[in-house]
């Protein structure tokens, strides 16, 4: 089954104390539809100016990713440039250029409107529930976010809660939306906003799911190097509900599996800039990533 | 099989912003000793002095804890007194009394010369080889540590690690120890220093093993809350050592549960001041916590 993921498709440039990457293809829903393109068909709805290159279209289409919603629009394409320390854990921003992203208005194509999995990856929340105003009865509906609609949105976002059936946000987003520092006690109130499967990403830690089989403690694929981590979480949820899709069936059986095959399609994100990595490696390499995960896990 | 642990015995105060725990039973041995005796004979090597609390060597006694090592002089019982932050994440020394604990010179009752499992908890590396020198033919020596030694005692430490079959530290110590952020990295470098099995603790997010059959990524048991997390780690360690010690065999085929079994005593330790919570559990209550934790593992 398909996939329809909305997102920011942009470029970033990303420097480091070592190299600088101008105009790699980024944003949430190039990484995410990447990522589930390994399992699934991903269906991409998104917005870019007439500056973007036919290289990253064609990067797309290698994919198999269907771009039938994806807008091309007069003016420039969503820029984002960033700058990492030499840990590559912190992070500033140099540069936002939002271009014809500040008047996206994401559109379904008619073909679109009836696929099953939907995965609302990091945007605006109001743009979130346009786009799920436009589906019909889909069967799993996950949305992402960041800190920054907390800050500036969270209205929009609780509005959205109540129609989804997972989110996914990382520790300090969950700590800040709930302002409590105990996991059980941030999950337990997030759960009341209306989700029914609560993901919270910790990095290099893994993540865990609280949904209605109870917990879930999923590792991360330990990396011998990480090169640039931007993407990795739209990676990790664009992997999770690619595989959900490819398994069908009960959500409930395979999200686990989904999970263990985010994380492993998040790491190869980590081992290269942009997009460059996570677009060389293939389902058999995955495959392996993952039995080893499963190796490491087992006792 | 018994265990040999030697390590601190104190008496620790514990501020939080709503209690004050005065001279409570602590000490790395005393965390390590209780948390290994749910699973195996532990025989205490430390120092106390003439102040030490009779309820507190009644206790050792009621967990079967051998305290034929266990020296009482003229003086002092080592004193430590520490302040948490409401988060329970950050604490300040306010006071250490090291007592009789500045002349403790460990000595190892013959009938303990031959113990087959030797855990050399956090206490001055130089004691930890003092002690080491009194072993006959070991089995298995695990050595923990604190950021302390790192500081004023590193040479001591890495001629203890020359001779020492695992290493148990944590996160923060490992990156000082080796100057690596990347795990691999470090992993590899404390290798290179001696031990064939180190573990690394990570706190709330489990710990992760390196030995000769490859990685294994273990969970902690996700609290509902934290009351005081002082021994946490001596905890884990000690339930290891234990668990490894009443399974007997290869230590390869046994030291992934042991890890679990270890983490989830470190939980019980969490729950209450000091040792208070730890003394109340049961094998029963452990080994429900570890099914528990089997299923948030499972996929």
């Amino acid at each position: 089954m398909s996939v329809l993921i909305v997102g920011s498709t942009a470029l970033d440039s990303i420097k480091t104390p070592t190299a600088e990457n101008p105009r790699l293809l980024g944003g949430s829903a190039s990484h995410a539809a990447v990522a589930a393109s390994f399992f699934a068909p991903a269906r991409l709805i998104g917005v870019v100016g007439e500056d973007f290159p036919k290289k990253y279209l064609a990067l797309y289409q290698r994919h198999h990713i269907d771009v039938t919603g994806l807008q091309i629009l007069p003016g420039k394409t969503f820029h984002w440039s960033g700058e990492y320390e030499l840990n590559m854990n912190n992070r500033r921003t140099l540069l936002t250029e939002l271009g014809v992203f500040e008047s996206f208005t994401p559109v379904l194509p008619p073909a679109h409107q009836a696929t099953p999995y939907v995965l609302l990856a990091n945007i605006a929340p109001a743009l979130q529930r346009h786009v799920l105003d436009q589906v019909k009865r889909p069967k799993f509906v996950v949305a992402d976010t960041m800190d920054l609609w907390l800050n500036i949105a969270l209205n929009d976002l609780v509005k959205l809660l109540k129609r989804i059936d997972g989110f996914v946000l990382n520790d300090s987003e969950a700590h800040q939306l709930t302002q409590e520092d105990n996991m059980f006690a941030a999950l337990k109130k997030i759960h009341k906003l209306g989700p029914k499967y609560v993901i919270i990403k910790k990095g290099s830690h893994g993540s865990i799911l609280s949904g209605p089989k109870g917990f879930f403690i999923c590792p991360a694929y330990p990396l011998r190097k990480v090169v640039d981590p931007t993407g990795a979480g739209d990676s990790f949820v664009g992997g999770l509900m690619g595989y959900l899709a490819s398994a069908g069936g009960s959500v409930d059986q395979h999200i686990r599996r989904a999970m263990l095959y985010g994380s492993v399609t998040a790491s190869f994100c980590c081992e290269g800039f942009g997009l460059t990595r996570t677009t060389r490696t293939t389902r058999t390499e995955i495959d392996r990533r993952v039995k080893e995960l499963e190796a490491m896990t087992k006792f």
